[in-house]
């Protein structure tokens, strides 16, 4: 179920925009198609975007073709930019890029061969520390977890979306291989439908009971009492614990809180941007109109009509009940709190 | 933008499965057909599937061919009972039978051709009074928009949900017309896309301007300060204000109160179940799982998956600010007033 799979030079990735139905990989090899990957969400979901772009560049790396340091080091900021440029919302590829470009220039007295070494041993190293981080965020969320729980998830935080086992969905394997009899509602989270396509798949590979929805439905299944925790992953957290995650995640929040149902939110600590005080300053992407008026490349929308498509929105932080991390639980007061985990 | 159309024993019906992208009439003769029209939503609309099951009673009516009274009623009755067996949450089914069944019985001193007359007649009544009753809903809903105003408004309570001119959307063309620059947002509404397909349709025909969202969206855009109202059309209201509506509506309407935003339902009184005190008491139509797991005939979810598909919800009387029918504006409390309109 891993989404990516680097290995001397060459990128692979499921394409995850034709899964379930078809499971094809396309190899990359070079920085350009790696960064049209992650625009076009061959690759998504914030931990998988950032790990990718760690790829991005070591295989840019490799390709640079110099004996000037200067001009090694000006060429990889332009494709740190450029695969900065992909994405805007989820902070864990600024985090990626800045660690791997950091590493690199906190190195730079070392020969041009073995700093490309260094930065491709950095973003295996960032590969395998997010499956542990993701194993531990799994470890900590399942304390929250009662016996025959049923949890609802939107979106797919899942493997898919990490290196492996997911943040949202590794609570939910952690719960599940722990023994405890759970279920899960998945949205089907329009217009991408990465939960009917990506969750509900991953969640029926596991064999973890799984019932698909869609997105206006959530609502209306608390109110009937059948769901006894929400559980999302992140894009960008905020020092206040606003959080930004799939749009319809804010809306989620509002209704789990309405009707006294728990709100969690899982992410690895990467997924936190210490740099900004609340959610108002995370920029929201906004995304091409025909991924609501077409599926499949059908036209379900009449021509010519107006579309918005952001592609998140921000939860504030009143409407979350802990944030589980790889290094533990974080619970309110957040604007307390989150700062210890600097 | 009629929905349907009846003439000397004929009704035709836009079939609104294919709508926007194919404009095809399906003309039926015999009620078996209108009957599997309601129920596969070739038509649909609380007052449009009233009107339709009027009329398929006047053709039923018709061809019953007996010179017994007895046997035309025990005839008459069974085709009730079918028609009503066709979808469970919207009254204005049930209403409009009993109302046709009622005016034959209380004419049952005529004689059968008579009474095939009074049965015709008094469904292209109902069919008159429903555009009436939009006419008016829309002046009183009318008085609640302010210049300016972006509604929000979900599924599709337009025109092809009535018999013309619509409820909700009857609201929002009485601004229009009045000179009120007002614009749209309209919910897309899965699964069956009613806001995509109709509702955005109707409006970009009325030169009304519409921006399409997808039902995730709905909350995101309430924080953000773009949405000024929110109006529905209902499928049934009890006693007490709880209004069942298409799925998402109780999610749109908990949004609205979060953030302080009036969230209207726009109903004729027909919709009004003057037998049951409160939503607990209105059947949910739980409806095929292939809608949620195809789209068109293609399949976008993994294959075996486990779906809920319920096509309504009740939204509690609490989140509404008004229930506004064709014989004005109702407000709270409404276990008070609502029954001053029995």
């Amino acid at each position: 179920m891993k989404p990516l799979e680097y290995c001397n030079g060459i990128l692979k990735l499921i394409d995850q925009t034709l899964l379930p139905g078809e499971h094809n990989i396309v190899e990359l090899n070079n920085y350009v198609e790696i960064a049209d990957a992650i625009k076009n969400m061959i690759v998504r979901g914030a931990p998988a975007i950032g790990v990718t772009a760690a790829y991005g560049l070591a295989i840019a790396a490799k390709s640079i073709n110099t004996d000037s340091k200067n001009e090694f080091f000006d060429q990889l900021k332009k494709v740190c930019d450029i695969i900065k440029s992909t994405r805007p919302t989820a902070v864990n590829l600024f985090w990626a890029v800045d660690r791997v470009y950091d590493k690199a220039v906190s190195n730079k007295d070392k020969s041009i061969e073995e700093i490309k070494e260094l930065i491709e041993t950095e973003a295996c190293l960032m590969e395998k520390e997010d499956v542990e981080a993701n194993r531990n965020i799994g470890q900590h969320g399942n304390e929250l977890i009662k016996e025959g729980s049923t949890i609802l998830t939107h979106c797919n935080a899942g493997a898919l979306a990490t290196c492996d086992y997911g943040t949202a969905l590794g609570i939910i394997r952690a719960a599940h291989e722990s023994g405890k009899k759970i279920q899960v509602f998945a949205d089907e989270t329009r217009p991408y439908l990465q939960g009917a396509r990506l969750t509900a798949w991953e969640l029926m590979q596991d064999g973890i009971p799984v019932t698909l929805i869609c997105d206006n439905m959530a609502g209306h299944f608390m109110k009937e009492g059948l769901i006894d925790c929400v559980i999302v992953g992140a894009d960008r957290i905020a020092l206040n614990g606003d959080t930004a995650n799939k749009i319809g995640t804010y809306s989620l929040a509002v209704l789990a809180k309405e009707n006294n149902i728990p709100f969690y939110v899982a992410a690895p600590i990467s997924t936190i941007d210490f740099s900004i005080k609340n959610g108002d300053q995370i920029p929201i992407e906004e995304r091409n109109p025909i991924e609501i008026t077409h599926i499949k490349g059908i036209r379900i929308a009449p021509e010519g009509v107006n579309v918005r498509n952001p592609a998140f929105d921000v939860t504030p932080n009143k409407y979350i009940s802990a944030i589980v991390t790889d290094r533990g639980i974080i619970y309110p007061p957040y604007d307390e709190n989150i700062i210890k985990y600097r």
